[in-house]
């Protein structure tokens, strides 16, 4: 079994990229670094997947252009301005790569571009075009180069997220690391928020692809902070080959399955730290549903029950309401047999058992609040149906949502 | 077209209709009344729907036992406790209709039994067998007692909800009175949280299930307060037939049409009612999604901006952040071109337009504050597709519900 080791760092943790994280102007807060840069020294196989909402950001459409070829250079994200529901949005996004590429020297149609934060207020590239220069000159390969473009892509996000492993294909020592951005609008549909990763393995377009979209399914559209799917949700990737292995280009070969092992390791890692630090949440919820007579079916409850506000509720307040899991299974439109469902809370504090065969089981409410009070709380689902398995991580809804989402345009 | 008079009252407004709800002890409070009682004079046509969720309250399935010959003659209701996820359940809610139907000298077949509160703990009979003489004996025909049965009904709720409408069928004039409660786990899917509507209209058993089951497409299933399907929604009707008009038994009747639409009266005044006492609620919030290529696409637009966490949260912090309507458009899953969509704020203090074609126009935040600061506000969605229109119900998303949920058990 391929061994994946986590490492420091996170997008400047594989070989021949830069990157920089500089504060603009789009933000008025000025100790707030709002414009990120990610560079490739060698041209790069890329991939991306992107948000179901109809409704859709203009880089979106921007991006989806400039990779079509499968390859890019560098990535360009602000936060503060999602510039999205704009009249002109696309040519913005298309001048804001124009002035990336010119300033690195690039083609602008290698350049992949993302911006995040509020809908339907014109993004004012001003800020960008006089920034760039020292954007530009604040390139790096350090660690906290990487840490600089972390930091660039918050918005609400209380953390910044990174994470890098290493991983051997084909004899050659490769990288990967990641950044990403939550915290609110969190519903990935077959995409997620913005999440960019870059490695030095060599691998195909295609395959890069290939491994990306189906990777999601597990990672990112199991994460839910608020039910609300974003219309600048993105995950793209990098793969600049500078690892110098032979390039991945079987789906079915061993190297293959050890990239996919390396992404679903940054991934998940990923979706665990943007659910953890939802807007709001005090507490991570990871629910996983097994014992299901299929995937999908576990899928389904568990991404339910990490939806539910009332279930959200009860966490917060550490109350072992389990009926509100029943609940969340009942509505959630998977083929179940409630009769037969067990649940179960756990965290560092111990396990309590609250339901078996779909009925209540006593047990002490002394227990159970002890549980419930640690920053991690685990939601385990038997359904006694089958056997897979499946995992979404959410967090508990707080007075703190409100309050950050009550008004969050001043 | 025909008339539809509000009156003052509840369930004993139609002729023939007795109620009472007092203090049983299901719950602590002893000045909350917690156990209700209906009585009809004569036997009932009788129609009920039920929540979706495939978790169901042993209520319900009772309850579905006892009308499938068309008939009832009471109904029983607790709140307090949902009878729900217990093993016993259904025994519990069996002996529930047998202890009314003794006490009334009425078939326990002929009862309709609810429950409604905490799910997963076991409903204690003995408060509801000591209780019943007196529930009995609290039976009456004043706007008092129809009063006490809507109290006896609530959980959540801050304020009890009922209406009253007259109507003429065949030149005699009949009545029809609801009670609703809401008001969390509020999130109906062909069904609805607890509904009890009388009339003393004659209309048979089939056209009385007709009306219903074609009423909620378009009332119960557009309220959300949280996303939540319950595991207790029922709307059940009694029709007594005591107002002497010629029985209503053609589906293409004016008879008919008139009684769909006092039912619509009831039904629509109780859902703004439920949403604007949903958990912690501070707005009604009313979104019309017209202009739409069909009714269909209209209900579920207009349904997923009400459930929009996002735009919840900022109708609470009074902030006109439409691009929250756009994105819940964009991922609703309706077939809309989100190029063409307008968005206006409208309430007591006026109307802001904030998009138009799917972009933002300049407003005054002043004004868009004025008007968002009201206690109703519409959100009013022109898709320019075609001509077809729906409405949906919510409420904004405030720190009391958050409160109300995270010790909700205690």
């Amino acid at each position: 079994m391929a061994m994946i080791t986590q490492i420091p760092g996170g997008v400047c943790a594989a070989k021949g990229f830069r990157a920089s994280g500089i504060h603009c102007g789009i933000r008025k807060n000025r100790t707030k670094r709002d414009v990120a840069l990610i560079v490739s020294d060698l041209p790069a196989a890329a991939a991306a997947v992107y948000t179901q909402n109809l409704v859709k950001g203009a880089p979106i459409a921007v991006t989806r252009r400039h990779i079509a070829d499968g390859y890019a250079r560098a990535i360009i994200c602000n936060s503060g301005n999602a510039n999205t529901c704009n009249a002109n949005g696309e040519e913005v996004a298309e001048e804001m790569c124009r002035m990336t590429a010119e300033t690195l020297g690039l083609d602008a149609a290698d350049i992949i571009v993302a911006s995040t934060g509020v809908i339907g207020q014109p993004l004012n590239l001003e800020p960008i075009q006089s920034g760039l220069p020292a954007l530009a000159a604040g390139l790096g390969y350090g660690e906290e180069n990487g840490t600089f473009a972390a930091e660039a892509i918050m918005t609400t996000d209380t953390q910044r997220k990174e994470i890098a492993v290493e991983f051997t294909l084909g004899g050659k020592t490769c990288r990967m690391g990641g950044i990403a951005k939550g915290s609110g609008m969190i519903h990935p549909n077959m995409a997620t928020m913005l999440v960019f990763v870059t490695t030095d393995a060599a691998i195909s377009p295609e395959l890069l692809q290939k491994a990306l979209s189906a990777d999601v399914t597990d990672s990112f559209n199991m994460v839910s902070v608020d039910g609300d799917t974003s219309t600048n949700d993105m995950l793209s990737i990098l793969a600049n080959g500078m690892a110098g292995n032979a390039p991945v280009t079987c789906a079915d070969s061993e190297d293959f399955a050890t990239f996919r092992k390396a992404l679903a390791t940054v991934t998940h890692d990923l979706c665990r730290r943007i659910a953890a630090d939802g807007e709001g949440a005090t507490k991570l919820l990871t629910c996983t549903a097994s014992g299901a007579k299929d995937k999908a079916c576990a899928r389904t409850v568990a991404k339910s029950i990490i939806c539910s506000s009332l279930l959200k509720a009860a966490m917060f307040g550490a109350d072992a309401n389990w009926g509100r899991v029943l609940c969340a299974i009942g509505y959630s439109g998977a083929d179940v047999d409630v009769t037969r469902v067990d649940v179960d809370f756990r965290s560092a504090a111990g396990t309590v058992s609250v339901c078996r065969g779909g009925a209540g089981i006593p047990f002490s409410e002394e227990i159970a609040k002890t549980v419930l009070s640690e920053k991690e709380i685990e939601i385990l689902v038997g359904l006694n149906a089958g056997e897979a398995e499946a995992t979404a991580w959410g967090c508990d809804l707080t007075y703190d949502y409100v309050k950050i989402n009550g008004d969050y345009r001043t």
